[in-house]
């Protein structure tokens, strides 16, 4: 029988174990137009902490007591749906769980079958070819509309989307500073390509990320994407060049805290004329998903984009795995294997 | 002889009278280029006090013992520039003094002789037809992109560019919520037009500002247009619809203040997708001058858009003038007549 984690309360900030239970999925036979899965890599996000919320958000909440959703690649073990045969390997929105009856509002898609053919692991769609690696795209070229020649500051740069944004900055010959948390992500970073690193834990974000400029020899940054908020953000705006532009992806700083956010350079954007926009995937992807999918497989073709993985084994370690994100317990992707 | 107010030190904070210093401006022949004026008309903005910082900003700095530049109006009194004659009408930035000698960098223009024969007042041209409507223009159809039906959010709804922006939105079919200190700018804004009023010195903003949308029926707020920063600000960030969008105008709150704003929720930029903005007039004006002009003329000559003034008497009084737009003590364009 088919598990689930289902979400028994709503966390208040930070949640903990307590706010989730592993249970038993229904089962049944299939009806017209289901899917019988059994899932082999789930993903865990940071925008999964707004669904548990109650909250009017850009998704529904998770509903207490129901199995929670997310990003997964299953394999179909029976199928009476239109286009889908047992076999089939498929991306879809049935994860927090090992398998079970995925109908379409879940929203199925086959994995490219020339894609997995010429080796790209099938968990690529959970990160690269999929959602971070598709926000990254977005966030960096369609809403900061960053070009070639800009210096471009994104904070979280270890994290699945941070790491993809500044590869493809790279690729396409901007000048890139990262943050991350700790030596070990710095050093993964400048592997990735990064022109200069700022270790937050190492002390306040803005004497590095100025003094990183002052090094490059660049007057500020044309380009801020942000994943975290608060300090980062605050910082971006102190040194943002005329006409800057943000893309806010994600604020994982503030989501589990209610503190306001102390914004001292936010008067900035006026006479800096900055341009912040916060956006999320899903809004964009239609109009740009052919294009997006082929620039980005071209990228990992060719190696300038490349993946770290940080796998946590079984359902049982999904929570464990999901609360990591907020303790930057990942480098790259955070995914389940099951 | 002509005087002029020199900027005598850099403000800390709040100027004082301490700052600035009355003094007598040089005299001399005319060379090639130049217009002797007697000003009739001073304009005293908030963006001038970013001036007085030594910060590189949009405008260059006000000089230590120079003369400080500003909008006026002035009659020539002689000329040695083509197409300028003694007895005309000009714009000029040559400001903050009763007249002298202005060359083509103060940047004169003659004011429309059929609009002042139609009976238009000169100083229209230092505020509806001038910086401030140009801005309120500009920041709420241009930057702000705001549409017929739309729920408009402005700051400082009393103030010369708030005003306009009221007007504006109402001659557009929009609803307007406009926030103003105390019962008498409420009252004024309400006679514009404004649908509903929020008088920030009588309790917090939020609470006031949900409550006006419930009276309206609205589900939150399409275009914030803010002037002053802080609490406003982020207040609109808690109402804003999906994909609202915000011009950032100016930050009043903040000029003289070096405590961070806090933002509880500048976190919704990104569920809600908001879009903000700083921008400046100049930036944008020489591309749309001419529908600006056209458009405003026709508000004004409707009905449609006016405008209070606060007027102080006397060049002396230029200091006291500036320094009440900090007080709140305008309604409508603060002006200083000669």
């Amino acid at each position: 029988m088919a598990k689930a984690w289902h979400l028994t309360s709503r966390p208040q900030g930070l949640p903990t174990m307590d706010n989730f239970a592993l249970r038993e999925a229904t089962d049944a036979p299939l009806e017209k137009d289901q899917l019988r899965v059994r899932n082999l890599w789930l993903s865990v996000d940071p925008y999964m902490r707004g669904r548990m919320n109650d909250a009017k958000s850009y998704t529904a909440s998770f509903q207490i007591d129901q199995p929670m959703t997310g990003g997964a690649i299953g394999e179909i073990l029976e199928s009476t749906m239109d286009g889908f045969a047992a076999g089939d390997l498929i991306l879809h929105m049935g994860g927090w769980r090992d398998g079970g009856i995925i109908g379409l509002d879940m929203m199925p898609n086959k994995l490219p079958v020339d894609a997995l053919a010429a080796g790209m692991p099938p968990q690529t769609f959970l990160h690269n070819m999929g959602l971070t690696g598709g926000t990254a795209w977005i966030g960096l070229l369609r809403i900061a509309a960053a070009r070639p020649g800009d210096t471009v500051f994104v904070s979280a740069a270890a994290g699945a989307v941070g790491s993809a944004v500044v590869q493809i900055a790279k690729a396409r010959e901007m000048t890139v500073i990262a943050s991350a948390g700790g030596a070990e992500k710095c050093k993964w970073v400048e592997d990735l390509g990064a022109d200069a690193v700022v270790d937050y834990k190492s002390g306040p974000v803005l004497p590095q990320l100025a003094a990183a400029l002052e090094r490059l020899g660049k007057p500020g940054i044309d380009v801020y994407f942000d994943n975290v908020g608060g300090e980062h953000l605050d910082a971006a705006f102190a040194v943002a060049n005329n006409f800057a532009r943000f893309a806010i992806c994600g604020m994982i700083d503030v989501y589990n805290d209610a503190k306001p956010q102390e914004m001292k350079y936010l008067v900035r954007a006026i006479p800096a004329r900055i341009r912040m926009e916060g956006f999320i995937y899903t809004d964009q992807f239609i109009d740009c998903m052919e294009e997006f999918y082929a620039d980005m497989a071209g990228l990992i073709a060719s190696g300038a984009v490349t993946m770290r993985e940080t796998i946590h084994d079984g359902l049982e370690s999904a929570p464990d795995a999901f609360l990591g994100l907020f303790a930057g317990r990942n480098i790259g992707k955070m995914l389940v294997r099951l």
